[in-house]
């Protein structure tokens, strides 16, 4: 079996990962932050670790307001519905997930904000002319995706966050499918709001996401209820985290994520020249067939996206599965909008995403496979 | 060490639950329900036999109305939130944990609601008077805390049940203190929307609850994003459970949850048995001592609240923690109107909960530690 779906979540889980899981289903299982005996301090201890090694990550200052959420939409709700503004503009691109254009759509319907969905004017990704063009005087938050997860697009986020800093304009970056691989510096870039998917760039376990929060985002709760401070109090604690982490964290994820910290931090070169190698090498080769590539040869990100002419993607990822035993993603990629500027709503595409554990050797089998369907589909 | 807190979350997980969770990141790690190739599928068969599992523990008729969670918290809120109507009135009671109160008092403050927090006119817990007397023309939920986490006050929810439905109002019940070793039939007790948290009754993993959902609770999402279904639409899907399933699933949290299962249904007397063991022995014990115990006798749930005078509860359980390596929880316990009612609003209580890997021997040194802790306050 050859796995290249891992832009929907990374298969192999390193041993740095299963070990720390392991460890918090038997030394770190209490309950961290609801009480003060020795197992909930230990494990509270392990929790806040993460934290601080995660903002020393992304050049955060702030470890109390690394937020962690059920996964990457969560802490993308969060983001949007918590920081919503009546009569207030939003901007997203054309490379959003549905996890930030349905909370912009929902607002919209409910009479609170309106949006605006950038194209893309050149084709390696997001400008900060796309943005900045459609800035209207109450937009108040800027989105943007910053690596499409349909093709690997990349957009400017450095430029595009310097922009929103001029304006005061709160910046929300979906890190989904670059953080772990790709430079996310929250104070060069003048991000506020990152949000994360560790179950993919960071190799850990799927149930949490993280939303990292500046000091300038002075957002709304989503959800309200325990969290083991003020407990006399029947509003939401203004401290953070907690104002925003209701209920028992997910421990397990969380410490799961700390040892896919440890993985990426002591092989983030090699992941990202693998990524980037993979990635070029399937583009080089499939570029000499009659296919459609719907990835720019510069966006070698670990993401590409093809379509073999008059098959539908579902059909051609049912051929890899069955008979090659290629995991790879067809039809549409929760990014509506980008299927819609790539021209590919009949279709969708076939997606082959990369993680460091995939080798030269696997792309050669889907490559072969590939110019076999070809050959198949001519007969 | 011996560890009392298992009513913030059960310390030891049986060989079950690690089993499974270990698979999950070996075996069943690719996302479920977003690609159609074999390693998504094999994960998704599995979180789908975790659903019907649930479903058919609680007597539930309707596998894909089984909505996992973050926690039980989000679950509550996900209740609570989601069937908001405007200038209509929620019963709640005195045991509620702030997961419930909190919602109630934001959608309060909202101006949406009003809401009327009922009192136990019993000394065991709340009874279907207490709550009928309160109804009103406009209410349209009742939400009732089943077993109280502060004191084991145990709520009449079947005949609270019958009173819903001979109203026609929504009833949730709050599990998370009795799911796993109490009985809780859905059907039978007309329950339409149960919160549970698997990581406390049913010895899973931290970071997943379960909202099952009868089909007479027609209620709204509050979260928006990729489901993996109807992609190409900038609305939420209507389709269940994928409607209130908004991102990635926690996996193996889930498939953790399915390793608890068979660990309390194989064990399911047992547990029963040993909680209330446990329990009766220690309020016996403890009766006889000239402290305050704030549980009814007939409540051998697991949870046994106590202060010795003159001492705050978190002096006493810091004294356990250090001096005997004891892990109690002091303070609050979440629930402020219970220490209302309980008159502990200024020294909370020393909370002991049990699971079913303490032991007889465990509550002796807890008692001997009580003892000495009584004659060394005395000096």
């Amino acid at each position: 079996m050859i796995y290249f779906d891992n832009s929907a979540s990374t298969l192999v889980k390193p041993k740095e990962v299963q070990q720390m899981v392991n460890l918090a289903m038997n030394k770190f299982s209490a309950n961290p932050g609801r009480s003060g005996h020795r197992q909930s301090l230990l494990t509270g201890s392990e929790v806040e670790n993460v934290r601080q090694n995660l903002a020393d990550f992304f050049c955060f200052s702030n470890p109390e307001r690394v937020i962690f959420t059920q996964n990457c939409s969560d802490a993308l709700n969060l983001a949007i519905l918590g920081s919503a503004k009546q009569n207030g503009h939003v901007i997203c691109t054309e490379n959003e997930h549905n996890s930030s254009l349905r909370p912009l759509q929902y607002l919209k319907e409910k009479g609170i904000i309106n949006y605006t969905i950038v194209s893309q004017s050149e084709k390696k990704g997001i400008t900060k002319n796309d943005i900045e063009k459609n800035i209207l005087p109450n937009t108040y938050l800027i989105i943007c995706n910053h690596i499409s997860n349909v093709n690997g697009d990349k957009a400017e986020i450095e430029e595009i966050g310097k922009l929103c800093q001029s304006k005061n304009i709160l910046f929300l970056v979906d890190g989904a499918q670059s953080a772990g691989h790709e430079e996310i510096n929250m104070e060069k870039f003048k991000i506020d709001m990152l949000a994360i998917a560790p179950h993919k760039g960071f190799y850990s376990l799927q149930g949490l996401g993280v939303l990292l929060l500046s000091e300038k985002a002075n957002i709304s709760p989503i959800r309200f209820g325990g969290t083991g401070t003020n407990s006399l109090e029947l509003n939401q604690p203004s401290i953070l985290p907690e104002r925003f982490e209701v209920g028992t964290l997910p421990t397990p994820a969380i410490l799961g994520l700390g040892g896919g910290l440890i993985f990426v931090k002591n092989n983030y070169k090699e992941i990202r020249e693998k990524l980037e190698d993979l990635t070029t090498f399937l583009h080089y080769e499939l570029s000499k067939l009659p296919i459609k590539i719907y990835t720019h040869p510069d966006n070698a990100n670990g993401v590409l996206s093809f379509n073999i002419p008059s098959l539908h993607s579902n059909e051609v990822c049912s051929i890899l599965n069955e008979k090659w035993g290629i995991c790879t993603r067809g039809g549409y990629h929760c990014a509506p909008k980008k299927h819609q500027s790539l021209n590919t709503l009949e279709t969708g595409t076939v997606r082959v995403s990369f993680s460091y554990f995939n080798s030269i050797n696997e792309v050669q089998k889907l490559l072969g496979a590939v110019k076999n369907i070809l050959k198949s589909s001519k007969i």
